[in-house]
């Protein structure tokens, strides 16, 4: 039997795995937050075109999809062939065309630190003496002699190696390739196979973000330093709650612990299935891995119990990791492939944080700079090359279209961005990748409410009028809704609720620019840049993140949008020894100031619930547009 | 039901378990070498006075002792109340009495030395400050600050103790014992607990000795640093062959790395829960381990293919092995309790070696010495406190009673010491522990083939005479056979065969002698001190092994038997760091001499088949003796 997609290609499958599973051995990645199989989370959604098949938990499934042919996947069974259609939202797709203009930012990035690349593995050929009578030394250190020969003294030699040295060195006719690693306490050699010199094994690195909404992995190649493919999606532990908070309580109140550490890195092998799959590549190709995550993100990965995250005075188990192993996390590349963790600072600003003044730069500059992270929590950096203070808000995951009706990520299918005719009110908008969107991202919520609240559909408290005689509105239980889009068989809104979280995330970002700054007695204006990152999109309107006050109404030109810093930081750091200590002395530079103890940040936050903010007079160019 | 011992005492018994398994639970443990319910090798033996059972593997069990109701534990199951006794020769005994001595000895040999108690681990009491909004660095961080705060700064910290670090630090309330060990690359945290100043726990560590026939564990109080008991049994892999060489064939030429493995990791813990359950400790109470064996037992019990080890250039895996832990091998106390292996010098010079030169301390002495140990293989170091040379040649097992009709290790039961009356040509023997004799021993053997050639009974080249009318004598199919004890059920021989094996290993050894001293062009006379190490029995008797030629016929004063130095360098080692690095220093120092490409060698050892040798000058107290 075999499915049939739209562009002709076709998958010889079996009726005995799902669709999901037949899918996934063609090299086709569905989305799956809840492992795949279990039915737990209907996410795995296709549509079935022709042919017969059996399928279960419809109620997962709008009458309209119903109507349109949608199955989940991984409760589906083909009965015969299938014509078979995966909608863009379902797919975890590799990013390939956004790739190549990604990679040379990232190269860009890389090349302006004039470092050399330095991953975390060492290679090393070595063509050993064959043992004799009179040179008999054992074949330890006839290795340990070869390496300090070429400068490698006191190498740590692990057991596991020592197993099946004996054979390997006489197999390889004492001509090996030895793979060393940076441990805090001196070279270790992590494996050793035949010399062969020049060849690809091992040639690919991967930074892996851990986000607590997203999770995307960079595969890079090594030796030419560039980002070849990305993937991402949804960090499946979201079906256990969508902030970090709940994930704690589920770890520890509910021993869950272990079962978050599998879901991430399940999330982290499919991903990475997917681009290695992309490249027919074999795990072996994957010689290191670079994770980068917040605190509880980065102990959650590491089986490391995050109860004490949550409680004051909020200390995690450690900021700094050393390096561990690929296989003993149960990450599908080389088992002893190196892993890096990003240090992190305290527990709520982790080794995304890091990564992100990595990424910024801020940190080798002489003016003063803030960098605001937008994710599912919120972190603000302030400082230059002399110091670095760093506090956390929570936000919430709205910016990476968390707890929105329609919200989602930034990926294709996503309204990125949005306008609001003046006099009619309606929306024009645009859609990633183009078509009929899914949902709306965090570029397209702040757009609409800023343009909302321009033309005078939304009032300051964030109300939708109800007098203006909307077209573009309709009104339900839970509130009035804005229409963003609509056809025969889709709708997508925005409503009141909706405004609501953004209001109070935009709040508790502006509550903590300005708490940090009045703790280090500075003023917006002295701020040369602001460097904003986060997953809103990949055209956040900084003059509209501005009218809905979340930034502070300072020169348009000082703004800068980096996007996922938190990816790009460990991509430095997979390629560079030094960025990787340079990530560490930042980490133990910064100086963090907890603001969930702060009454000044409660005051501000209050004050921050309006649009722009009840303190219009610091938004004098707001106070402009609105006035006219 | 229940099992009757002769003192009256009772064991509750189940009539599932074998009377091998019931007698374990019931505390008394009995030797099995494979293993213990396979039913291969027959040796766990028990008599069965009175009451019901089902028994098979009858074959395994001579005439005489079915009719005294012999049964093999493993395959015997008991039907109601069973009347046992455990005959000695088949009890994995603690050695308590022997240990009152012994314990002494050792005591003594480790003030000589006038080092502090070092053991592997080291443990620091920490109270820390509690975590506080100002104070709030890591768990980690924290634990890390108070141990560089009393001087163990840069300590590693490995992931398995980060996992519950968090959790384990407040249940403890801050104050902790942490537990350090000694890494190449620095000090390493092996495990933390709640803290309890001066409590017994880890209070005990082991030395254990893996000879090729025997395997001895000494119980030693770490605090004190004093013996505290030992336990000896046969080293279970015998079954796969008497001497290394078969040993490495079973492990490589037929797969059976892994089983050797296991087999003497279940012998060590035979061991040690026998000297445990003694004293009634948890395995919770050993802290560290000390393991010290000849090269390839080294190489078996660490899991490392020997293969090489056998074949020229012979080329051991390792000489020096980093700490590892007991649980990575499967060894039953504290899992996390370091493991120290002593270091090697070459294929057949192993860490029992470099034990025993510290254990005699000729290397702090301005004198030469010779040390010579005596174990399945033989080995002997030459030199002082400037240079050491060494050599192994192959002697064979007979002198740990292997490969000898009735031969036995000294333990309970063995005939240690021989007369023979010069005119009746009758045998007057000492048995260990008294009783009627099981079998002979090592300095048995030796006083024996002494005694019987100064008497006439057996001629230069080995031969029984079977003109003497001789009533100590029967004549089998493989050759004659001198009577060393015979009651109306037993009977204990030196047959033919087992002279021309003792005569095969003291040539060997004298051998070695002749070739390592025209190497450095020394003679006998130019050596102070021979120091004889080995598994003879308690007392060997000098004279004797002079008289058989094993032993050059020097000064008795010159001599010195010292028993098991492998054990005692071990116990050295378990109780200081400075020993440790001593024995590293002493091993690394160490010139390797190969015998086994030696013409001179093959020279000599032909030379020395003869009682005493054929060059009669070289043993003239021997040739007054026999002249007389």
């Amino acid at each position: 039997m075999k499915l049939i997609l739209p562009s002709g290609d076709t998958i010889t499958a079996s009726p005995h795995f799902s669709l999901l599973d037949n899918l996934k051995k063609g090299g086709i990645h569905i989305i799956a937050p809840c492992g795949g199989g279990s039915g737990i989370c209907g996410r795995c959604k296709v549509i079935v075109k022709e042919g017969p098949y059996r399928t279960r938990l419809k109620e997962k499934l709008s009458d309209q999809e119903l109507a349109d042919g949608y199955v989940v996947a991984c409760q589906t069974f083909l009965k015969g062939d299938l014509k078979i259609e995966v909608p863009p939202a379902s797919l975890l797709s590799t990013e390939g065309a956004v790739a190549a203009g990604k990679a040379e930012e990232l190269a860009e990035s890389f090349n302006s630190y004039q470092v050399a690349i330095q991953p975390l593995t060492i290679r090393v050929d070595l063509e050993l003496p064959k043992p004799t009578l009179t040179d008999n030394v054992s074949d330890t250190a006839r290795l340990k002699r070869g390496l300090a020969q070429i400068g490698y003294a006191k190498t740590n030699f692990p057991y596991r190696l020592m197993r099946e040295l004996a054979r390997n060195l006489r197999e390889a006719n004492w001509s090996v390739t030895v793979v060393l690693v940076d441990m805090d306490y001196g070279k270790e050699i992590v494996r050793l196979r035949p010399g062969a010199k020049g060849e690809d094994q091992g040639k690919y690195g991967l930074a892996v973000d851990v986000g607590t909404t997203t999770v995307v992995v960079y595969l890079v190649d090594l030796l030419a330093g560039r980002l070849v493919d990305s993937a991402a999606t949804y960090n499946y532990q979201i079906i256990y709650g969508e902030d970090v908070i709940s994930r704690i309580i589920y770890a520890t109140d509910k021993g869950g612990l272990k079962e978050l550490q599998d879901i991430v890195i399940d999330n982290i092998n499919n991903l990475i299935e997917s681009v290695i799959d992309k490249y027919s590549l074999a795990e072996e190709c994957i010689d290191s891995i670079v994770i980068s995550g917040n605190t509880t993100m980065t102990q959650l990965l590491l089986g490391l119990d995050p109860a004490w995250i949550r409680l004051e005075p909020y200390i995690p188990t450690a900021n700094n990791f050393p390096i561990t192993s690929a296989g003993r996390l149960g990450i599908n590349v080389m088992p002893d492939a190196p892993l890096y963790t990003m240090p992190c600072v305290a527990s709520y600003v982790g080794g995304d944080i890091v990564a992100g003044v990595l990424a910024t730069k801020m940190h080798k500059s002489d003016d003063l700079s803030i960098l605001i992270d937008v994710g599912t929590n919120g972190e603000l950096v302030i400082g230059n090359s002399e110091w670095l203070i760093t506090t956390a808000c929570s936000a919430g995951p709205c910016f990476e279209g968390g707890g929105l009706k329609y919200g989602m990520r930034a990926t294709q299918g996503a309204i990125d961005s949005v306008r609001v005719n003046p006099h009619t009110f309606a929306a024009e908008i645009t859609v990633i990748g183009g078509g009929v969107p899914d949902g709306v991202c965090g570029s397209g919520i702040i757009d609409a409410i800023a343009e909302l609240f321009l033309a005078g559909v939304i009032t300051p408290k964030g109300q939708i009028r109800t007098d203006l005689g909307l077209k573009n509105f309709r009104s339900t239980a839970s509130g009035g809704e804005y229409i963003l889009y609509q056809n025969e068989n889709k709708i997508i809104t925005i409503t009141e609720p909706d405004i609501d979280n953004i209001l109070r995330a935009k709040s508790a970002i502006y509550a903590g620019f300005k708490v940090m700054l009045r703790e280090v007695g500075l003023s917006f204006e002295d701020i040369s840049n602001y460097y904003i990152a986060g997953g809103f999109g990949r055209f956040l309107h900084i003059d509209k993140a501005i009218i809905i006050g979340m930034l502070p109404d300072q020169p348009r030109e000082k703004f800068k949008y980096f996007g996922n810093t938190s990816a790009t930081g460990a991509y430095l750091c997979l390629l560079s020894a030094q960025l990787r200590r340079e990530a560490e002395d930042v980490a133990n530079k910064m100086t963090y100031l907890e603001l969930s103890v702060s009454r000044q940040f409660m005051d501000e936050y209050v004050a921050g619930m309006f649009l722009p903010h009840t303190d219009l007079a610091a938004f004098p160019s707001v106070a402009e547009l609105t006035a006219t």
